[in-house]
């Protein structure tokens, strides 16, 4: 038995200890609580913060035990389970034992008071005995189960306050997003980002509601309905599925190198998609027609809705920008202070857009969009490091906390319309359900819904553009309509209605479905499509022979908007906004002289040469000069390779860039981790399987 | 103008404009509040959380400002202020706006509910018409002045729950102290340390206590007394304002390089007294005498208290080093995965802490001397920065937060005993008011406390140091006794009587007094106690001439407990936990021999020669071969240093270390920016003045 696998037994048995003892604890707490009831409220106060603790404990003991086991998995090449279906299948487990293996007695502290206020204040000071004391609001309980809901103290204490996905987990996410966002292909494929972001996301939102509306009339006059469930909830939960979250399928196509066509179309159209959902489905929660009946259709209403889309979206992202752009900071000298400031000016950007009733969300992606194109190239070089570090690890925690979070919450959420047992039951007994029924029927309108997206769109954007979006393209865009955290966000945040009950539980279910079986299926499916994997990002000037991209990339074949958009930015913005491009002196007309003499830092004379350098990373393309090259497949021994490096011949100070080219087929070697040290010099060439160790960074050969 | 003038004006006037845009829409946020009684409670929830965002944004704009005027101080070399004593200054003035500048109108939210209620229930369900709404319980309202204390809604939302300190701000800030811990020297100067902290902390809380509790006598026989206070509220007194926290003096201490054992001993002193201090006030909260009379002396109640105090500090400091050392990890390829893990079990350290009824700040600072010593070794290098940088980020936003809170909430804090108008006004009208006197004699008492702390138990401590504690360290440490954020921490935990209210009270004019008066003087004292500064950590091999630490320090110096711990945890801990050191089959009996394979880590071999590099940031002390050198003086010319190198020697790899002869006496030259270059070849040798910059790090002078 290896030192490895102790000290793996050692930290499992630990964490399964105090997980143990977790329990305990909370077990015993329980019952003194019942014990305890004229104790006096500071003491109360006291166990109520041991208990958050102790909730608080669950978590972050889930969150190690993934992080150990993503470990693992990474360790041992194991990839068909990504981090964050791993968070889920633990918080299904924890779920379980809270559930059924947690016996807690019924609490006795609740109170029903009958007196009879006219309103519900936010605010209520109860005079018991003299004393008075203050009450805040915390929520309407649902009349249907009357004040029978509150059974179970422990599973109520393990729920989060849904606002708190909102306002803590999904920013830092979100930005993250922004700021890693590789823009030079973002910018590229622009165009067809847009339009799947917005017309896709609002097409698959009316297709599913659609569907759903048939399907829950069909319900209704089946009787299966247990509640009302009215168009406008349809189109809601329409929106509320509408935002893929493909990160699990990102994550492989990043260790895979994926053709950078692809992962810009799916990075840039999750990310904007995710923006387009929520606003969109505020916009619809504002739809208010003036009559009595509020659900029938009412032009004014619909026009205000629209016009709610248009204002949130778009005061947002300029809120998102102009922080953004405020922050060009001068403190080069104090790193500490500069990434303080990055990040305060970040999470004000969050707060301003909430406190204006924007969407923060929105506003952050924007937010760290911008700074990641300006800011980020006046920070000095540690700052750089530390901001992306930190916001990766905020990132990473958020991200895997909302996954055992939803795996938690399919057993402990106490208003879940269906009962999950009978999910499990349903493959058993056939009962008549309306659930099970919805359930596959979501699925199959989700799957229209992404399909009515993605091949109309793609053959639309493929009469304009030049490189074509070909079809396994279109396949792997289809398959990887992941739901993830923003859909459980927008889903729970509001679950007060049966309505909105529903949706949530099956929302659950399909965000469970999505992440394992289209997550698990990814390397498979890439495959079958026969995509092009292990390109290097930098350097994709190849053109791919299968029928992925045809690319014929120069400077001339972008549109004039981009071209304009691009000799504006790189002219007045950068060298306003950042120390690097050409200083303003030179490019503004001699009149403004003065003008510009004062807004171009010192730095930017100094750093006139730098920018090109920068470009690598940005909105310049360099496929001006781009050299044909054959393909390599794996198999092939005598390999046809020529190489150039138009990049390295431009600069000679830029550093070693060698070009990279791999195989088209993906050569799926799960191997034995012996076989990751390099083989002897007898052996075939190295590039011959650049998979060997498809975790580390794959192997750059130079030719 | 220069660019750089612009470039503040511009940050500055954006966030003034942010600032004053808050207060308009929290001004018209609160108007609205009053019209719109009858909306429904969705909506509600909602306006709440705009309010909530735009008082966090206060916030966020604070420390915006705070960091842009560091920078600024920072680059103009204006040291009298520091950021912490700016950041109060900021909260002050924010504080006076909010309570002055904003008016909001009376909030008519509140509704008194006079149903008799048996008991005060956790949740309460409120029938309104049919409808139930749940109720938290928030706390007892003051009996004194009834329902009227809730005035102003407004400055009652800016006010935050205490707990907030406790769990969220407090354990970063104590956690970075224990792992940024100098543990060389600190341990070198351990049993100091100990006696200081210990011994010294209840000294301290004892002799305010008893000064406070004829003061208070006093003041009832005067009848200037308007509530109870009892004998145990003046210890309780004395416990929270023992908590020494010199940041302000230790961040001087550390730009200009101060004599190291100065340091080691202050820093390590206000780091375990926070830890006394708050499981000693915890524990005079324990003391509750069987009787009727509840402020008595009861000998049982006592014993059972000391029991206590025992119980929680061993409790958690065993906790923290248990998790502390369970924290070794394996994940070394991976450094987000490291870093995450790593943070998740020091907060788990805290949580765990807290939910057994433990003091989770203790276990945290233990459990970060505990990582910096073990884990820390095993961190990948990139770990080993991230995790730094992170905690450091942490760190830093934590405390300015709290203390531009401090700042603000001596105006928005809505239950001060005293009206703050008051103290101004008490400077011009000699109003007798019993706090005023409690105030001065606070002062007096605080400087007794400390006094009677410092100065006996350092002749003491001289009686067994061979390197005695000078009289000059003495009054520096006796000077340097500032309060800070776990003083303010404790003190508004919980402020539901009088007597606590007046402490609360006290207590922020205490920490305002001595931030800014101790704060802004360390470097004039400095000067006129004629300490050493600009000493190199790594180097202070030589004896320093003045009447500061005598020090002949040899291997045979140190006493035999700390020399066995050290052999101990060289051979056996050391090699255990960390992959460095010895392996366990070379310090182990033979007979052992399979079990020592068992735990040794493959890389202990390979890094069996790491550990003298390790060394140097450790518990061994190269002072065995330390050499003499003759004390230099800056006004000297003709210097005459002689340089020996004893550890490069030793070290070859260890890379270029010099030997740094700087003077004794501190010249202060807050010069022109433009100075700062360096001076010609001509010009004096750069070492005649090592303080030319003394922002940056002291230059070493290569001789």
């Amino acid at each position: 038995m290896s030192y490895e696998a102790i000290c793996i037994q050692y930290s499992v048995i630990g964490i399964v200890r105090i997980f143990i003892f977790t329990f305990i604890f909370v077990g015993s707490q329980a019952v003194e609580n019942t014990a305890m009831d004229n104790v006096a409220t500071e003491r109360r106060a006291e166990e109520s913060h041991r208990q958050d603790s102790a909730d608080l404990l669950i978590f972050i003991m889930l969150l190690t035990l993934t992080i150990l086991t993503i470990w693992l998995f990474k360790h041992r090449r194991f990839r068909f389970l990504h981090e964050t279906g791993l968070a889920m299948i633990y918080g299904l487990l924890v779920g379980v034992i809270l559930r059924f293996g947690v016996h807690v007695p019924r609490n006795t502290n609740n109170v029903t008071m009958s007196c009879s206020v006219n309103a519900s204040p936010a605010t209520l000071l109860v005079n018991v005995s003299g004393r008075f004391y203050e009450y805040t609001l915390k929520g309407e309980v649902s009349t249907v189960k009357g004040p029978e809901v509150q059974d179970d103290e422990m599973l109520r204490k393990v729920t989060f306050d849904p606002e708190v996905f909102f306002n803590i987990l999904l920013p830092p996410i979100i930005f993250y997003a922004g700021y890693s966002l590789k823009r030079r292909h973002f910018f590229r494929n622009l165009g067809s980002i847009l339009a799947y972001a917005f017309m896709g996301t609002v097409i698959s939102c009316f297709v599913i509601g659609l569907v759903m509306y048939g399907c829950v009339s069909l319900m209704k006059t089946v009787g299966q309905l247990g509640g009302d469930f009215f168009f406008t909830d349809c189109l809601l939960f329409g929106a509320i599925v509408s935002a893929t979250d493909p990160i699990t399928v990102l994550a492989i196509f990043n260790e895979l190198k994926v053709d950078v066509d692809l992962y810009a179309l799916m990075f840039g159209e999750s990310v904007l998609n995710d923006a387009v959902a929520i606003v969109l489905s505020s916009s619809i929660g504002a739809y208010q027609p003036a009559g009595d009946n509020s659900h029938t259709f009412d032009a004014t209403a619909l026009i205000k809705s629209f016009g709610v889309f248009l204002g949130v979206f778009s005061g947002s992202f300029a809120l998102g920008v102009a922080t953004g752009v405020m922050t060009f900071t001068k403190l080069r000298d104090f790193p500490l202070l500069e990434t303080a400031l990055f990040f305060l000016m970040s999470w004000s950007t969050f707060l301003l857009a909430e406190a204006c009733e924007m969407t923060g969300v929105v506003a952050v992606l924007f937010c760290g969009m911008t700074q990641a194109h300006y800011t980020y190239n006046n920070l000095s070089p540690d700052s750089q490091n530390r901001t992306k570090q930190l916001f990766e690890l905020l990132n990473f925690l958020a991200e895997n906390f909302i996954f055992s979070y939803m795996g938690l919450t399919l057993f402990t959420f106490q208003s879940h319309v269906f009962n999950p047992m009978f999910i499990i039951g349903s493959f058993v007994s056939l009962q008549k359900n309306p659930l099970s029924f919805t359930s596959v029927s979501d699925q199959i309108s989700i799957f229209l819904g992404r399909a009515a997206n993605i091949y109309p769109l793609s053959f639309l954007l493929n009469l304009g553009r030049k490189n074509k979006i070909g079809s396994n393209f279109q396949h792997v865009m289809m398959f990887a309509g992941l739901r993830g955290a923003m859909t459980f966000a927008l889903s729970i945040r509001d679950t007060a209605t049966y309505a909105r009950r529903m949706m949530f539980s099956t929302t659950l279910l399909i965000v469970f479905l999505t992440v394992w079986v289209c997550g698990g299926g990814t390397t498979p499916v890439l495959s079958f499509m026969s995509i092009r994997v292990g390109v290097d990002s930098d350097q994709d000037n190849s053109v791919n022979a299968l029928d992925g991209i045809q690319r014929r990339d120069t400077e001339h074949e972008r549109a004039w908007p981009f071209r304009m958009w691009y000799n504006f930015d790189h002219t007045y913005l950068k060298p306003l906004l950042t120390h690097s491009g050409p200083p303003l002196t030179a490019t503004l007309p001699a009149c403004c002289g003065h003008l510009a003499h004062c807004l171009t830092s010192p730095q930017a004379y100094e750093n006139e040469g730098r920018l090109h350098n920068d470009d690598s990373d940005d909105l310049v393309l360099n496929d001006g000069n781009a050299t044909m090259y054959e393909d390599v497949t794996v198999s092939t021994d005598a390999l046809g390779t020529r190489t150039a490096n138009p990049k390295h011949s431009r600069m000679p100070a830029f550093g070693e860039h060698e070009l990279v080219v791999r195989g088209t087929c993906l050569v799926m070697q799960l191997d034995d981790p012996t076989m990751s040290t390099p083989p002897p010099a007898t052996s075939p060439p190295p590039f011959s399987d650049p998979f060997v160790d498809p975790f580390s960074e794959p192997r750059r050969n130079r030719l």
